[in-house]
């Protein structure tokens, strides 16, 4: 059996739900002791976190993941029990298999392979690993972020091991992620008798323009790199139903937006259209992440290098996508990039990933090291 | 005293909360008899109704009305409590001494006095009374109407003694309603995540411009008795908030329109609306109540010209307001009229008519039988 199928399966066999480490960190840093990585807990509140780095000099290539998993649902729904990590069918099936066990294994033994074969490699290799990252991601990732800082450690570049591919292991990678904007959004009326309309004011009447000049409007036209920025309602409620006209009306919205514009550029409009359709409204906003980009580069080329001699095929750029933990790397100003199994299964019954991919994923992961790291 | 006022007092010292009648028809009875009324009850479920019938032939003159009063709200907010039915500063306080017992005790006495002086009148008098104008109505003045439909007795002039009087009593009477039509529209969306709009459908972002075309139509002009036909939008919910496009959409409205239109014209021009927008919807109807209005004519003539003569002051004919048990009388080809006391304090805490004012309203009640009934 491979020796990165073989740590998978231990690691999903801790069952670590979120926020709940159970154990991971520790079989990680048991196989990067010996590699001369250096073990640093950093324990937030109830989140563990690790920054394991071997070596003291630049350039710093980290790879960023985590250790916690989201919950299985019912584990009578499954085929196979989601914490035995047994391999069906060529397939390792297991809650964590693709997101994102199968990842820090292929990380630790590509490692382990990568300094026997070059014990004197420039700069520095480490791992930034959390348990919270499927949870409210508070005690995490950024957390960390925030000790590197203060004492002015930098990370180059940043290899996060989310699922980024889609059919075939690195046929994507995803340098770069939209911003999430989330608006709130109060439209005040005069609540009153359906009989006696001119007595009120209906904000679901005042509002209906607005709402479609916002879902109208185009925000931008995206980029090489970007889809254009996209807004829609999430929420939408007004009224009790009878005989009241409402007294208020309550819109929740969410903006995906991309690096032609900014979470201040996109609320000054949407203030501009609540304006000039003559509202009054009260509204708040909540930024969940700005949008980063990793232009092509030095990290781009080891991956799609590494990607093309492993698999023979070429990859591809993404940007598309929800958040991850790269939203709280790329400000420092690393270079990022999400490389990772196929997403297919994630956060879905019967999560698993090819058992052969694993072991291809961590010949990538050896293949970046070597490009990066070796004169 | 006063034998309204006095009569008026008794009435409300039974707690007739709807649906109960407390006794209230008893007493009416106990009044109508001597003078030669028919005393038939007519209980459908919890309701007590009352048609009381005095004479065989035509023209029938019917008072209707309805014994029931809403509740009272925390009695200690009362100033006097609210079925002791005291005078203070000359006016008759509790609950029902606006709408409608007053009401009940001047037709009663106008109705003795009448027949006093004129025991051979033409036609006919009738009180169509019921204990359920302020619950559901569905066993009160509806299924008093179906039954008269059914053995086909016919009333040819209807006088409601709900409170029409703004401040003087006999200051404006209700001679038609408008109706009221209410709609039950589902908007059909694909639900996705915000993060990958182009694979959902989102309903609120489709119907945003049918809301508006419909807030913005003009459905009608009124016409001389009758403000324009209105739409409100009652109650609007969609979605959940976060990062999930909405499903559905539901939106519930409201139209109070006049009889320029019809329910069925005013459904065929939304659906037209809706069509025209492209939605994919469900779309369910409730008519509350068709309107109905009484032109000038003997009627109103009657009551216009007693009013002048009682108070030395014109009336105003409206259509205003909400919906009454008119809607069920109208349909049978009478002739309705809404005339009652000031209505500043129905339905509130310390609901309370001018003692004088009961008095007023026997005399015009009488010289509207006198100008019917009289060749």
């Amino acid at each position: 059996m491979s020796d990165t199928l073989s740590l998978a399966q231990q690691l999903i066999q801790k069952a670590s739900v979120t926020p709940d480490d159970a154990g991971c960190q520790d079989l990680l840093m048991a196989r990067l002791a010996p590699l001369g990585f250096a073990d640093e807990r950093l324990r937030f509140e109830e989140v563990d976190n690790l920054w394991a780095r071997k070596g003291q000099d630049g350039p710093v290539l980290a790879f960023a993941g985590h250790t916690d998993v989201v919950p299985t649902g019912p584990e009578t729904h499954w085929s196979h029990p989601p914490f035995e990590a047994g391999v069906h069918d060529g397939y390792l099936f297991g809650r964590g298999a693709a997101d994102m066990k199968g990842s820090l294994a292929a990380f630790v033994t590509a490692a382990e392979r990568f300094v026997a074969n070059h014990p004197n490699h420039k700069g520095s290799i480490a791992l930034l690993i959390t348990s919270d990252e499927e949870g409210p991601a508070r005690n995490g990732t950024v957390k960390v972020v925030e000790t590197l800082e203060a004492r002015s450690e930098k990370i180059d570049w940043c290899l996060i091991g989310e699922p980024s591919s889609t059919h075939q292991v690195g046929d994507t990678i995803k340098n770069g992620r939209r911003g999430s904007l989330h608006g709130y959004l109060t439209v005040h009326g005069i609540q009153g008798h359906v009989a006696y309309p001119h007595m009120a004011e209906n904000p679901v009447h005042k509002a209906a323009p607005a709402l479609d000049a916002l879902a109208r409007e185009h925000w931008d036209e995206g980029n090489e790199f970007f889809p254009p920025t996209t807004f829609q309602v999430t929420r939408l409620e007004s009224g009790m139903g009878s005989n009241v006209i409402p007294g208020e009306m309550l819109v929740h919205f969410n903006f995906r937006y991309c690096t032609e514009n900014t979470a201040e550029s996109l609320e000054a409009r949407v203030i501009d259209i609540l304006d000039r359709h003559g509202l009054k409204y009260d509204l708040q906003w909540h930024l969940s992440g700005r949008p980063f980009l990793t232009d092509r580069g030095a990290l781009v080329e080891a991956a799609s290098g590494a990607i093309e001699a492993t698999t023979g095929q070429e990859t591809t750029l993404s940007t598309a996508g929800g958040t991850s933990d790269g939203r709280f790397i790329a400000p420092t100003g690393a270079q990022v990039l999400e490389l990772g199994p196929v997403n297919a299964t994630i956060h879905k019954i019967d999560e698993c990933v090819k058992a052969d991919d694993l072991d291809q994923l961590s010949v990538i992961y050896e293949g970046i090291l070597e490009r990066l790291l070796v004169e």
